[in-house]
């Protein structure tokens, strides 16, 4: 009953600012309420508020027994630098160093915690001339490294779903509004706008996920965005130890990994380090002045990545493409400060402990300090070795994407130590293939040709691959809604190397486009709203289409789930003839053949010589892309455009 | 009076040939005389000709004190192959094997030189039951190395001038016709048939090429090509110890090399292991059936220079790649034929210990076996460490490019040794700069992102860069005749990092283009022929439009020569703002800004604040490209697709 009443309550309020003249415009992609001030750029200076909030200890526990005994607790309170000294009495553990910045309302307290320390409760005694003695009580909980024996690493046996928890499913309208958040707007109209999407929503949904042969779940970030306005995309940051109120709490989150674990699907946490939001309780009480990038006026970076490893790039440019904005209410972190530094990595460390979550998706890898991402993927990796990290790297150019994965194949003295990167390069490459006619280097033989260029990774099988994300327009909409590019574009997704991702309802044709950042594809899945008309969640709900890409994606996505060939087989490709491309993804006695039809016309493969080192004696194919019928491979004809996925048999 | 007799001659020769329609159409494209048949792909047998001709020792002589101690002479003659066995009798001299392939006429003889040998004339006796002894003299000459003190190596220092021998300048019209030779039809109206250029009107010209600022010479093939026709372009080699009879012989082009030293120029061989050409003796005479790839029916390459670095790659496309033929006209040699590669190596030492020349220019570098490529440049710049070493890599992709280039940077276990590329990518780069809008990647800012992968080369310095060359269209055709796109073509050229490479002609704005390989810019150079109506190579014969392109290059070109900055000077870039893209040369006090607006509407660049740490105190800069006049560095004006050059003062 109370759900159904703050249901009520919600949608009542949803119309009401929907209708409210005051508030809305008839702009779809409105970004403020009328009148709603945009956040100013302003100089911060670390004096200390009066009044400090979101006060207390961080990382608020920690672990015994970590490979790295070092520890950086940072405590937030009003004048707490004023104390200068700390002290322990525990067998194992001592303070290193007592710290501060220019804010009085920060203490930073290094400890070192011995391998073998047990598990307890720290009393961390501070004093200081003229004060009372205060104690903080810290907990080092036992390290849950048995619980991890044979654990699965994110890698190419996997299928990522990306899904921007505010638009997927309401599975608690209760939260839809929070009371003390700013952004109290909900508006399902509005794409900048919140709509009321939760990880109660989500766990609804494993079971749909699971079904559809999904086995990661890469949630946009779900730490709390108490911004404003726009915060529902969750890259704005303003706690880093808080799930968003918005989409559930702490907890929550641990339930939501608990019970995709049950369904056999990992959790990726989407993670920035290169900015926070503006009411980051960190911005709003600075600790130091170079804690962020400060410009005399408000700068932005250039997005320009080659700037990083171009030998020929100037200071300048390097320097405004890591110190410079990405946002004028996204505040430009300086990970160079080592406390800022402690303060992520720490955070990131805590998160992948105390939640059981699998991997992590590093947001704008390229923006923060190289050094510094470099150590993160370091620290991470050594504390957790089953981690899975893939970072965001949305740039033009093989040489300057691939600068960024880690191995020292492409670096002398440096490595960045990130095992994937999101594969833009095979995203372009993908749409051209669907998009435009066979060229030398062009349309279809952009695919062979990006694919050729997999020497510079150290391995490319660990690049995730997709066919649009939350920052682009939806693939469907960009291939004009057809749906044989459509069924093409997700075989070539589910049969190249890498690990796959697919877009929270790509699998159901939604479209959707526009804004700077893909706003526009940010739709809400039907069906995932209480009163929803149509739920393309269930068959009963989907249109023709509809059923016919879900049982596309479903039925290739459940074969792969099973398949060597498929996931970690090695892929051996064949210069495209006449604008037809054939693949073979292959291990043991496992052997698909995909025949991608570059060109718009139909065509009919019927010389399969070329490809005798993988057809060998096979005569026939099991046809995954049409409903597994058995086909003859002496001639395989091809829509324009189409792709066919066989398994030889 | 017997020159103008043989000119008359061939004039004569050239009208009537041109007005008889039993041998020509009316195409400028024609191929072959009229019924003329093309040439037969057939499979070749090692059976050994009843009358062999060039019969001879090849390497013809040696030298004493290689680096390398063994030599492996060939010797060519009816049945010599019977002899079994071969003796010497010089202290420092023995023979290490004999080694004979399925054809009789040929014998192959391993001797050791080693280390202190005196410069003499072996005597090689060949001995064999039942037949009378044979002795063969073989010099063996002082080796060079006293001479290359200080030599200078192929760098950036230089700037490279290419010509084709048949099209520059007629010095001796004796040879426009070669009696004894296959291709006799001499034709200055159809681009496939010869035109009378040789290495006398080279010779001639030299003064004026010193005068633009040239410092080496790149000729096309100058070896045999006594093929049946379209014999003009060189790279079907029929004899490689003999210069082709049409362009002079063997010592008119030792007298090139020095004539060119004295002006400071250096020469430049083009070297094709790939292929040779169907009537090269060897392959008249063949002497294995392996010495050439030979397919059932005649099998293409399929110009797929990335199957050899792919690891996706299939063997089949790999095979194709290096094994298929370039031509049907130029069998396609197997190097791993170890005799084949021995002939291979010691023929280029040979001719550049002879000749005294600088360079090699490698031709279709990608398409021979890499082994033997890596080998070949190792083995080169062991005996020759002076040796200017660059081969052609006509691909898509840095990343592909860059595989081909020396260094470990992108090989694991294998490096090409390559010193330099042919920089194609750089190539569409400026072209597309030239001809389309600035896009985030595309336009001028492509331009910028190709520079920013310098990292994937060891040294991108060594790279050739051009405009154009005599495969593709010539560059003032590509860019419509554009007086100011071409001056910023060249300013471009002439100021990025890299050894500038110039086509000839493009000085004066020839044009032309069409054919599969660019064969319609292979246009006579206008005043190379006696008789020729104009003379460009005089500043009296230019038109305005010519005589301000040739004054802008050789403006450039000789303040090029000259400069430290503009040669081996650190290139710094900037990231394009708006399309105006700025970048620097500079070593120690020098300074050059290079501004390109890449828009096609003319801009003013008023803000140099980002350009700080390269501009410092500069206030004015003399303008390189606009007559040397001074101007102040607070506004500079750019027409649309202008470039501007400024010494900064």
């Amino acid at each position: 009953m109370k759900t159904l009443l703050l249901l009520a309550l919600a949608i009542g309020a949803l119309n009401c600012f929907a209708q409210d003249p005051a508030v809305y415009n008839d702009d779809p992609m409105q970004q403020r309420a009328l009148g709603q001030p945009e956040s100013e750029y302003f100089l911060r200076e670390p004096t200390g508020l009066e009044n400090p909030d979101n006060t207390g200890v961080f990382p608020p526990n920690w672990w015994t027994n970590m490979e790295e005994p070092a520890l950086e607790i940072m405590v937030h309170e009003k004048d707490i630098a004023a104390y200068t000294s700390v002290a322990v009495q525990q067998p194992g553990v001592s303070v290193e160093y007592v710290s501060r910045e220019a804010n009085p309302n920060y203490l930073f307290i290094g400890l070192r915690i011995s391998p073998g320390t047990k598990p307890c409760s720290l009393k961390l005694e501070l004093a200081s001339r003229g004060r009372a003695p205060k104690t903080i009580t810290y907990e080092l909980l036992p390290h849950p490294r048995k619980d991890w024996v044979d654990r699965d690493q994110l890698g190419p046996q996997d299928m990522i779903y990306l899904v921007m928890p505010d638009r997927f499913a309401n599975g608690d309208p209760s939260n839809d509004v929070v009371a003390g958040t700013h952004d109290t707007l909900l508006n399902r109209q509005k794409f900048f706008f919140r709509h009321g999407g939760d990880l109660q929503g989500i766990i609804n949904k494993l079971d749909y996920l699971h079904k559809l042969g999904v086995t990661a779940l890469w949630l946009n970030p779900v730490l709390e965005n108490n911004q404003a306005y726009a915060s529902y995309h969750g890259y704005a940051v303003t706690d880093h130890y808080s799930i968003d109120p918005r989409l559930g709490d702490n907890e929550k989150y641990k339930e939501l990994v608990a019970k995709a674990h049950e369904k056999g699907i990992k959790v990726i946490m989407d993670v920035i380090f290169n900015h926070v939001g503006d009411q980051h309780y960190l911005m709003r009480d600075l600790p130091g002045t170079d804690w962020i990038h400060q410009w005399p006026e408000y700068t932005k970076t250039t997005y320009r990545a080659p700037t990083l490893l171009d030998p020929n790039a100037s200071e300048y440019d390097r320097k405004l493409m890591t110190d410079g904005w990405f946002d004028k209410h996204m505040p430009d972190l300086n990970q160079q400060n080592k406390h800022v530094a402690n303060y992520l990595i720490q955070n990131s460390i805590w998160w992948t402990l105390w939640s059981n979550q699998d991997a992590y998706r590093i947001d704008t890898y390229a923006y923060a300090d190289g050094d510094f991402a470099a150590e993160w993927n370091r620290r991470l990796l050594q504390e957790i070795p089953h981690l899975g990290i893939y970072g965001e790297t949305w740039m033009n150019g093989i040489g300057i994407q691939a600068w960024f994965a880690g191995g020292r194949k492409l670096h002398e003295a440096f490595d960045t130590n990130l095992p994937g990167v999101t594969d833009f390069q095979l995203y372009h490459a993908i749409h051209e293939a669907l998009g435009r006619d066979p060229g030398w280097a062009e349309g279809v033989n952009r695919l062979y040709y990006t694919l050729a260029q997999d020497y510079l990774y150290e391995d490319p099988s660990r690049n995730v691959i997709f066919l649009d994300n939350h920052d682009v327009a939806r693939v469907f909409t960009s291939l004009g809604e057809d749906v044989t590019k459509m069924k093409s574009a997700f075989a070539l997704l589910l049969t190249m190397r890498g690990i796959p991702m697919l877009y929270y309802g790509a699998e159901v044709g939604l479209t959707g486009a526009g804004g700077s950042f893909g706003e526009g594809g940010r739709v809400d899945f039907p069906g995932g709203w209480p009163g929803d008309k149509t739920d393309l969640f269930t068959s009963d709900g989907r249109n023709a289409t509809q059923a016919a890409l879900h049982e596309f994606v479903s039925s290739l996505a459940t074969y792969r789930r099973a398949s060597k060939a498929l996931s970690t087989g090695k892929l051996t490709q064949f210069v495209p003839r006449d604008g037809v491309y054939v693949y073979f993804r292959h291990q043991g006695d496992e052997t698909v053949m995909v025949v991608f039809n570059g060109n718009n016309e139909a065509v009919s493969l019927d010389d399969l010589s070329p490809y005798q080192e993988m057809v060998g004696g096979y005569k026939t194919g099991l046809d995954l892309t049409r409903g597994k019928e058995s086909v003859s491979l002496q001639k395989i004809g091809l829509a324009g455009k189409e792709a066919r996925v066989l398994l030889l048999q």
